[in-house]
């Protein structure tokens, strides 16, 4: 009997928890669910027979150690600033480990302990990070180990709602962690490089500098870049790389309107709003915009912002109601950032028949024989029901296949790592095409981004 | 005999050590100049009998207590966050202090132990802060005692170069630390009230919600707001007052053009450049903006900040040469701003003759026997050269004043303070105007912002 443990049975849990119980008697395991709230865990394994939920709050060392002590592996899905004292405990009584969040530099130094004690602990292994980095080193190391030599990487990835459910004029709903959303791409500019040319965007640049693309059978997205796309290059192994770009994809004409909350400060998230919460939501549109003791909030709206008459974007401001004098903020000492979450939410929760989806697009150009070539790998999925999102399956899932791989001997390079070895993404890639996350490749002319050589 | 230790010998402390040095032997005093670099010091007193000059590094706790142990008072020109080591020693040998600097949370946690043993801690007595306290505390005291209720209050400040030495397009040199001048307005929204309605405006939009301003006689200028204007209601008494703005006066034009930098992301000094040190100008502003195989980055910049064909701003930046494909950054890991502030200092830094220039302009807004009023009072003064500039005068000789009325017991109330009580801005701004920093004050009909008292 194989016992595992999994911390944090939030919603990202569920598909994790349900392969594991599923496999749990042909693979002879035992699977404890700890979470706050005991409820909650309870009602993720469902009477199974080879499961049982805890109360487990983290935080308190004894019931912690109690907990990790009784298992082989443990998995965490707390989130990511709560991962390092169950890591320091996973060394102490040896435990594997297996996270989906970026490595910390607190779980860094863990690495020579983890690897003297022969143990493995996996991280980035959920969706972005996780899947992402295994698609791409699939095609990358091919492209390699056929000689070729690799010129540009680009990888796009964005969770957005189903088309089905898509029924706001923003083609957006929250899939996530909404407050991620609205912080998105804060904290410092955007960096990538170019045919050999570093680019910088500052945040308030961020969604006026978006890039187009084009899935294959999907339509055209859009994608802002991700914060720091050069620290990929020694990641993936591609030092020498002239074009290294990752952004977040959404559906075409979300960034457009989304940048006036930036240009306003919506997003900030710095300072609290004095008397935010006796405010309509009238009163905090109008916060940002010039005082004047007659003209209408909406005119000053669309005059500092540039919004023509005919603009379509105007639809979506008032689509979230943002005017209204009635609804009232009801936040108290709230941020700029929690209010316009408030109002996104009133309009942007999904709705109980609601699915999400998942897209994934990497463009890889190399050099071979002579002649430059292109290739485009992508992934499409939708979630099932509100349960088992495609947020959930792709995030849960090499999650889960990785643990048990882990615990059956499959996966035995020791250490602090990330999923970018042919040992670990081989075979958990071709597993999650059984449960529809299958990559599609394609070869295109080569485009890149500098036909001419002609650096600008 | 009575001594002042004066620490640091900066630029701002000359008019300073001359009008202490030409009241010593009137006043009885000796006057002792300690900064980092003993010929700084030494240059600074030019040899006068009542003078001397020591070798001084505050980080040297021997060194420092030794200096300050031999003074009566001491007056602190360094840097903000170097006061407050200097402070803990002077309250541990009793000794009074002066700085021109904001009063930080440290400081401020002294002010009991001040009190208790009858120091007087001076701070904020410098331009702004300091001139700006006491001319305003002047009029709205005298408002307050003729029965008038402040309604408004707005007050600008901003150190330029004079008319006769303004030769180049922005209007613009740097007349006081250039790095702040790059940085200015960073660090979170501004926040003001106007009419009774809060107003925030974030970083990248300050520069394009300036206000305009006509000084007497000295033509029309602009402003910007400052950080937090709303905190000055408790520190003025004002709390119930419906207008309350602090902003910062450049040249007509001048934010504009600087806005451009600032959505470039140029002023960010968050993150260092990859290979910093062997750009051109031309590569530095390229960082900025979107790749191209073949436009040019003139046109890129046009485009992409809607520059027009015919915009008299774009001189603004062939002046700065920032397209030049020759010129070299030459700064190893530089952040944008420093890079920013090394090429702005290739056209904005004083010529030998150049002389600087000083403007600050209140408005009052009140009411009294049921009418509105409006009440205007400005300062402008200049540099005589490059040493007496307006800037050192406005900022020393306040310092000056208020350090020798210490020691001559003329102000006396204890504790960690600024420039607000009469005792203390009524004789120094008398004797200010001996000195050519003189208020001009002028009635105008109340205008406030809304004469409708139509909330918007």
């Amino acid at each position: 009997m194989k016992n595992i443990l999994i911390i944090g049975a939030g919603r990202s849990s569920s598909s994790l928890i349900k392969y594991l119980l599923d496999k749990s008697s042909t693979e002879n395991l035992h699977i404890t669910i700890g979470d706050v709230s005991e409820e909650n865990a309870l009602s993720k394994i469902n009477g199974h027979k080879n499961a049982s939920a805890i109360k487990l709050d983290v935080f308190k060392e004894e019931e912690r150690i109690a907990a990790i002590k009784k298992a082989d592996i443990v998995i965490s899905m707390l989130p990511a600033r709560f991962h390092i004292e169950v890591a320091k405990d996973c060394v102490t009584y040896s435990k594997h480990m297996v996270t989906a969040s970026y490595i910390s530099e607190e779980m860094k130094a863990l690495d020579a302990q983890v690897k003297s004690k022969g143990l493995v602990f996996m991280n980035e292994i959920g969706l972005d990070p996780g899947i992402d980095h295994m698609s791409a080193m699939q095609v990358i190391d091919r492209i390699k180990d056929d000689s070729g030599k690799m010129l540009l990487f680009e990888s796009f990835c964005g969770g957005l709602v189903a088309p089905e459910s898509d029924t706001n004029l923003w083609n957006y709903k929250f899939t996530w962690n909404p407050r991620n959303v609205v912080l998105a791409g804060q904290g410092g500019a955007s960096m990538f490089i170019q045919e050999g040319t570093y680019k910088y965007i500052p945040y308030h640049k961020l969604f006026r500098r978006t890039e187009f693309l084009t899935i294959n059978g999907s339509g055209k997205f859009e994608a802002y870049a991700n914060r720091d796309s050069l620290k990929y290059r020694s990641i993936y192994g591609l030092e020498d790389i002239e074009t290294m770009y990752r952004g977040t994809v959404r559906k075409v004409g979300f960034s457009r309107a989304w940048n006036v909350f930036v240009q306003l400060g919506m997003t900030d998230d710095s300072y609290t709003i004095e008397d935010s919460e006796n405010m309509s939501y009238r009163d905090f549109t109008n916060l940002f915009l010039a005082y004047s003791p007659s003209d209408s909030v909406e005119l000053k709206f669309r005059s500092y912002l540039k919004i023509d008459q005919d603009d379509i974007m105007w639809d979506k401001f008032l689509e979230l109601d943002i005017f209204n004098p009635e609804k009232k903020v009801n936040l108290k000492n709230a941020t700029p950032a929690q209010i316009l979450q408030k109002i996104l939410m009133d309009s942007w929760t999904l709705e109980k028949e609601d699915k999400d989806m998942i897209v994934m697009h990497h463009i890889f150009g190399y050099e071979k024989d002579g002649g430059k070539h292109q290739v485009e790998s992508s992934m499409i999925i939708k979630g099932d029901d509100q349960t088992y999102t495609a947020m959930a399956k792709t995030v849960g899932l090499p999650v889960a296949m990785a643990a048990l791989r882990i615990l059956n001997g499959d996966i035995t390079t020791p250490g602090v790592q990330l999923p970018i070895n042919k040992e670990v993404y081989e075979p958990i890639l071709k597993e999650l095409e059984e449960y529809g996350i299958i990559f599609k490749e394609k070869d295109v002319p080569f485009l890149g981004y500098n036909p001419e050589s002609v650096k600008g």
